[in-house]
């Protein structure tokens, strides 16, 4: 047989209705073991394969498939919880095109486009640092849409966030009492939202403690861990920092590197957990994100949805917490 | 208008002809600025947007959607490599469906099987731990393949690896090198066929300097971080290991946990890059792979294959090198 095998050469073969085989590639679990055996035993022989693609362009029909637009799949925290949303995603039966903004929102439209175009079920979206295109300006229709980690304009969609603004308070306080007389914040530009947020739990505290706000020791220039680096070194020269807040692991990175440089070691926590924050010496705290149930509730959202849920559209805020491993205080010795 | 905007809409529109349209949306740079204009604008007033989900099933057209199978994606390796492959997919106008196989064969041929019927253009594979079905029991037509990381007995495709045999010589070399007696080789299952090169690699480095196999050494059921610390703490209990060449990430990130609680620490040598490896105290001497250079050459024998080569199928061994931080050396302090 030259020609594709279809769903009627299955049903044929098995000597079962077209229905049966139907019910059975998706996947009815009604089916007596019997046809079962004898329509796997004929899709086996014929090579049938169903068409997932043509599925999308049938009214009714899915093709299973969920975008999902993060900032940079190389960065642990966004491939963390690109993993999670996987999880999340293939527990209901869905894939993932996955694909990074690099908080350019040019590029991030052009993906959106991309994936609408590819008639995917679901869009599972991290909005970019430089805003783009406004959602309510795509010709409709669009496809459930979640939010995960930073939320949008678009009032009609799902969005998942942690605390931040609690995190970075709490880190802040936690250096205050362990003694440092003053906190830098060390991050990327507050045109992130989750930035921002970190920035007012980092004002929140200081003022909590009746402590001044000194806008030279707010540096919210850094985008590399090579960025975080020499902005901390410069604070180390400039002498009035008495501890850092790395506000985000390329943050946390770069200053642990400046420290080694300049042999100079401040009190720091961290935001996010990185892989070695227990092995460095000494031990790094930080703010901990629970980035699976973040990946999870986003996942979870967007199948409900897909699922005809239509219940009003909700914003989940996840809980911090701060895990203490020794860096906040001052050693003495490094 | 109620229905979905065509294409003979947008030529309508803009008054051109339905060919200046089709040639438009497909890219071609020959069309005068004037049509492309009026073109542009047609798109835009009547929300056209493409159906690339049925340029799937037209013969001759594609999705632009290349398949990627990884481990695991919050493994940083493999996130590293899929954002390498992105890089160079995307430069060719194509975007990835992403999944993890978890190493399993199960999972790894289910994920194969939804990728065919998602109709992709390609798939790029890291074949899994724990073999599933062979490539040739796949009912044909399969589309263009590249496995990478890993090769396959699958002859039709391109393979992409790292000199993983190589990396590892160097690495125990250097460990014997710098003094010591004998050498541990702790990693992964050496079904993996990484694990088994980077173990016969370890191997030649001993045999080439006339030291026993010691079997008791060689620990390759190191599948998590606990495994490798668990692992470890065994061998430092046993005496007899004097250097560790951690054979992934993963083994090193765990010998160095297990170095911190026991508070001993072994000359110690990495496979792979991890993020923190100069900020460890000692800094940590590993085995770079380059996987930007391994992602792009996996999306560019896709891309060629895609745009008609037929030249015989290829396998590019990649090298690696040895990065010398300090960790290789015995520490009078630690």
């Amino acid at each position: 047989m030259q020609r594709k095998p279809t769903m009627n050469d299955v049903a044929h073969r098995a000597g079962v209705a077209l229905k049966t085989v139907s019910r059975y590639v998706n996947g009815d679990p009604t089916i007596g073991a019997d046809y079962a055996d004898r329509i796997r035993e004929a899709i086996a022989e014929l090579g049938y394969r169903r068409n997932m693609a043509a599925a999308r362009i049938r009214p009714g029909q899915s093709a299973k498939m969920i975008g999902l637009i993060i900032s940079d799949l190389s960065n642990p925290y966004f491939a963390t919880l690109a993993r999670a949303i996987e999880l999340g995603a293939a527990a209901a039966g869905y894939m993932l095109t996955i694909a990074s903004s690099e908080e350019d929102g040019a590029r991030h439209d052009l993906l959106v486009d991309r994936l609408l175009e590819q008639q995917v079920d679901a869009i599972i979206d991290v909005p970019p640092r430089a805003p783009g295109r406004a959602w309510r300006d795509i010709p409709p229709p669009l496809p459930p849409l979640v939010f995960v980690d930073r939320p949008s304009d678009w009032a009609a969609a799902d969005t998942v966030l942690a605390d931040n603004a609690g995190g970075a308070r709490s880190a802040t306080r936690a250096l205050l009492h362990a003694g440092a007389g003053t906190v830098a914040f060390v991050g990327d530009s507050v045109e992130i939202f989750t930035m921002g947020e970190r920035l007012t739990g980092y004002r929140q505290a200081l003022v909590e403690a009746d402590r001044p706000v000194d806008d030279d020791l707010v540096r919210d220039t850094v985008h590399t861990v090579d960025d975080a680096m020499r902005v901390v070194l410069d604070l180390l020269a400039g002498g009035r920092a008495q501890a850092v807040f790395a506000a985000n692991n390329r943050a946390a990175l770069g200053a642990l590197r400046a420290f080694r440089l300049a042999e100079t070691f401040l009190p720091m926590i961290g935001f996010d957990e990185f892989e070695a924050a227990a092995l460095i010496n000494p031990p790094i705290s930080v703010v901990s994100q629970d980035i699976q149930a973040m990946g999870r509730a986003a996942a979870d959202l967007a199948v409900a949805r897909l699922n005809g849920s239509d219940i009003p559209c909700t914003t989940t805020v996840l809980p911090t917490s701060l895990i203490l491993r020794g860096s906040e205080r001052l050693l003495p010795a490094f």
